[in-house]
């Protein structure tokens, strides 16, 4: 049973931990009405938000976990939005900053966390970005100023060295990627499927 | 509030919905122990089975909604998969199908229902294939003969024509979607987003 769903959601009884008639795996099942309370895995939207200059606006983290280390905006997709609006939305909570949001650059499957993230790339509307609750500071930084050894997450990193590499060739295209496992930061993850090269 | 969460389930007391401290949307609050229960987006995960005559695998759905008509395999990601693994995991649930999953083919924003679709190419392992509790009958079926006007979601619609147009091309990509509004079938959504000219 998962630590945060001892109760039904919906009437408040005791729920047990079982697997229900037809299903294949143990959920948290309300004896008393029925009601099932699914887990599922969630979804990171993200922007590599790019300056007219080429430089990209990155994010130093100011809440755990990471805190300090460095991110472009990205945070979990809200109901009722699609990746590429959620992910204007974090760029805006995160840093000001007014992003059109371009086509999805990455998607990274990080079966360790029950997560997917799809991160897009994006245009800065005006030069205007800075600090808020989440970020302690914001700058925009060329390829060679990015801060390598000090990137919050595995899935930050992947997606700006592919962001850049596709920009070099002049050709973007949508990249898919599992994380096999977790990485100890700084270390870097071990990577399966279509992305074993540029570790 | 949404109707399934009335309740805490850490605690089982009563919530109040309202925008926490420092958050930006209302939430599903307990005032009794501070739990938070969020709503996020759904990942639906799933693949188009093709056998080595380049056949695909179709399932007519013995579920609502949509019953009666068609699909490929795919339904909710687990947590702890990635979206292959998911991919292979509803194929044999719905198909009985031993599929090894290839890349990602379509990524689709469905906003409307808070869900995002991440469908997978895939070749059957074997010959092997039937009906099951979700699936009332199992068919291996050339393009000229999937039940276009039959097809359960406007999501597995697109995944088809864009699998079978890549395969006419002899080159495979992974496509990006946003369906715009729902559809009510048989008729086709409007799309926003990279993808306009299909319709």
């Amino acid at each position: 049973m998962h630590e945060d769903i001892r109760h039904c959601s919906a009437c408040g009884h005791a729920v047990e931990f079982r697997i229900p008639d037809g299903d294949h795996l143990p959920r948290h099942l309300c004896p008393a009405c029925g009601h099932i309370q699914y887990r599922n895995p969630k979804v990171i939207v993200g922007v590599i938000p790019e300056a007219s200059d080429g430089r990209v606006l990155m994010c130093r983290r100011n809440i755990e976990p990471r805190l300090g280390l460095w991110t472009f905006p990205a945070g979990f997709m809200e109901m009722g939005e699609t990746s590429g609006q959620g992910a204007a939305r974090e760029a805006m909570e995160e840093a000001q900053a007014d992003v059109e949001v371009d086509a999805l650059l990455m998607m990274i499957n990080v079966p360790y966390v029950s997560q997917v993230y799809m991160i897009h790339r994006g245009r800065l509307r005006s030069d205007h970005h800075g600090p808020t609750l989440e970020s302690s500071e914001t700058r925009l930084l060329r390829e060679d100023e990015i801060p390598w050894d000090e990137i919050a997450f595995p899935t930050i990193w992947h997606s700006l060295r592919r962001f850049f590499e596709d920009r070099r060739k002049g050709q973007y295209q949508i990249h898919a990627l599992d994380l096999a496992f977790r990485a100890k930061p700084p270390q870097r993850p071990e990577v399966a499927g279509d992305d074993p090269g540029t570790l």
